[in-house]
């Protein structure tokens, strides 16, 4: 197991209905220390790539984004979510439903910090449905960039998302892939036949 | 002037109502070499405390927070903004109103991930009216931590948020202090009589 599928192990807690809880190292509780364990292998994984730009959505992409950005020494930009239609200046839009809140919502970039000139690596925490990743590609495709690779924390790799953007040939590197999980007993199987309890 | 109020100067804009847009490095956009400075900056400031927990509010806090924890090797937590009533565990909550929005909001922290051990720097990106940082202030109250500090990097001295809290007897520090603005001329006034166009 890697660093991270470890911390999974140890701190994750399974909940039923495929819900898994990260919230004391990941989405709530941020430990920079693991995230700075995670900018080292992303830059591992995109070595060679011509990066100058992170994409990321509010609101806890932007923690781990940041802290990868300083191996790539390049700035981010997080895509807002609003409902409201009320936005001053251009703004490249895309409609994001969350698999969390049952909701549709816009995700907003201004034109101003993402243009035909930008080679993006795009940071997320969570892969499971792939619809906020969609519309994060969707937004550079917009702005006529390059979408140079996605990086993910963890991916549910039971739910479609990731196999759909491999498909369309992205290269995307998800740090642990989780294939199953049992809320009765708390096991985790991650891709690689990698078990813990 | 220091690096972040010559920033402010070459990239910030001044917009009617005594609003400054800072979207290019700060709150959209974020320049993490920026943020790694402000780092340097509050670990000086805030040498020989004894801090053990950042705390910051989503969304645009969460960057730099995390950046600057980077500085401390603490964790850090974020507060949710949430007008969920059907929120999982125990949580502090805290009411607090937007100044930018015009709206009120709950933010919450679980209160798995603040205790009376805590001893919590607060960062955020800006401060106003301060009903955001009292909001914070109040959580860290309720969990019976200690607040060793508050990280600003962005006040409106002009506002009554800053005098209130240094006050009350916090050690608040704003790496720059916008004094006024004139958004015919987009002059910006910092304390300390430093002025640019």
């Amino acid at each position: 197991m890697n660093f991270l599928e470890e911390r999974i192990c140890r701190d994750g807690v399974v909940k039923e209905g495929n819900v898994l809880k990260v919230d004391q190292f990941l989405n709530h509780q941020m430990d920079t220390a693991l995230f700075k364990q995670m900018g080292e292998e992303f830059q591992k994984r995109f070595a060679g790539k011509n990066i100058n730009k992170i994409l990321t959505i509010e609101a806890s992409g932007i923690g781990i984004a940041c802290v990868v950005a300083m191996y790539f020494d390049v700035p981010v930009v997080f895509a807002k979510k609003s409902k409201s239609i009320n936005i001053e200046g251009d703004m490249y839009i895309a409609e994001v439903e969350s698999f969390t809140h049952k909701c549709k919502n816009q995700v907003i970039v201004s034109k101003k910090y993402l243009g035909p000139d930008d080679h993006v690596l795009i940071i997320d925490d969570f892969l499971a449905n792939g619809c906020a990743l969609q519309g994060l590609i969707s937004i550079v495709n917009q702005a006529g960039g390059t979408v140079e690779g996605i990086g993910i924390a963890i991916e549910k790799g039971f739910q479609s998302g990731g196999r759909v953007i491999r498909n369309l040939g992205y290269q995307l590197e998800s740090l642990a892939i989780v294939e199953g999980m049992d809320a009765s007993t708390g096991a985790i199987t991650f891709r690689e036949q990698n078990t813990c309890n």
